[in-house]
């Protein structure tokens, strides 16, 4: 199998020029990549020295370096781009396009989107951590009525890390509603949510997954059985279907993907 | 000031064309954005219902749409391209590029990155979450033995947020440690963190910011008087310059940054 080595390398976090090229190399089957990020390189010193990287790396492979670039300062890029690599700058191929199509000049220069004074960014978001985190274990009244939404689901079925992602990514606050067997076993929905049924979306899962899940935190226990997992699983699909609950099936989906599904299914808003 | 409505659209999460998208038209002032994202584009039908919502806007605006698509699927790509709108693809701006230089065709479906069967990221991902959450308010000396990277600062200097995301965007079991006013009394690091001090990274941040952070959450108390957030913030950073333990400011940097910059300084690679 042929390989290459790509560099994701960015003047900010890097994490736009990491998805871009992720995304396209997986396009490619049959090519096994060698990736590395540099985030920060700001300085033409830090160009310069990126530069001899490139370079070097290429004298030890067979094929040029593919060289992923999300720099915003046009010097730092130039100084970069000159490696012998093959140059895939997202700025250079859309930032002429768009100065044409807008009439206006771009700043070329590091802008809002990281901006030292976004605080009320960070204060959405730590508002929706913490509200996340205060209720991971246990829910007021109060707390679900301040939520954005309400995430419901047997133990284990996803709904923490898709709850702390709402908060970081899109300062949404979302709760925990874990269903127990008592909540299962009623054909009712559960007490503490049903004034906010108009906020609630549930999470089910596959029981051989849930039960693998389980097993892991408690190995050979009644909890990780497989035939309780399956049960749990039924009962609480049953009570998604019977209250018109929309729910999705977290088996095969990225916390990245849950999150999107659900901003788009209860209509939520990003916050910052 | 002009107004332009930007699309965002994507047969997978759209997080790619929103990060490609935004940091393109942070790049212009003095224009006005509209932004919309339309994730899980992944049929035809939805395609030619985008190309209608496009076209419609148009009609309703001076000028065109702005078009920022990251679509897999070729046919659906040419069906939104279709529109009116400018369209911004990076699919089409690059993939041509990659299969000349790797002499491979790109295979046009959605592939591993957004993998079915992709466990041992989420498992990952889990365990760190887990790692993080588990620790948040006490911590054991085997917890911080299997830490990636301990974080440790004041109350309220941004540890947490940077833990969990550490955890989710990569797998990085992140310990959170809180140093108190005792430990800020010492010359020496605190006892259970001390053996571990190759793992150790500080947070440090402005008082004043700390004192708006705390006035949120216990108004006008000790804890959030600005001599007591200048107290600790000065100790908290003594202690990391005495025993040369590498530290950041957290006040003016996003949780991306942050968490970035943490992986640089201690080497840490993503786990997943």
């Amino acid at each position: 199998m042929s390989r290459r080595r790509a560099f994701f390398i960015s003047d900010r976090t890097g994490l736009t020029s990491e998805s871009m090229g992720e995304a396209l190399l997986d396009q490619f089957e049959g090519v096994q990549f060698k990736r590395v990020t540099y985030p920060f390189v700001d300085t033409v010193e830090k160009a310069h020295a990126m530069v001899q990287i490139i370079n070097n790396a290429a004298e030890q492979e067979a094929q040029r370096p593919l060289v992923f670039t999300s720099i915003i300062d046009p010097d730092i890029r130039k100084i970069v781009q000159s490696s012998v690599g093959l140059n895939l700058s997202f700025f250079d191929a859309f930032l002429h396009l768009l100065e044409k199509e807008l009439g206006v000049k771009a700043r070329n220069s590091i802008g809002k989107l990281h901006s030292i004074t976004d605080t009320d960014r960070y204060d959405a978001r730590m508002e929706a951590v913490n509200f996340s985190l205060n209720h991971d274990d246990g829910i007021s009244a109060k707390d679900l009525e301040t939520a954005d939404v309400i995430l419901m689901g047997v133990s284990r079925s996803g709904k923490t890390p898709t709850c702390l992602y709402l908060a970081l990514q899109y300062g949404i606050r979302a709760a925990n509603y874990p269903l127990t067997p008592d909540d299962l076993e009623s054909t009712d929905l559960p007490r503490m949510v049903k004034p906010f049924k108009n906020k609630l979306f549930g999470l089910t899962i596959q029981p051989e997954r849930l039960q693998e899940i389980r097993q892991e935190r408690r190995p050979d226990s009644r909890y990780s059985n497989i035939n309780t997992c399956k049960s749990e699983v039924n009962d609480a699909q049953a009570m998604f279907r019977r209250h018109n609950i929309a729910f999705t099936n977290t088996t095969h989906k990225s916390v990245e993907e849950l999150a999107v599904s659900i901003m788009q299914a209860c209509n939520l808003k990003r916050r910052f």
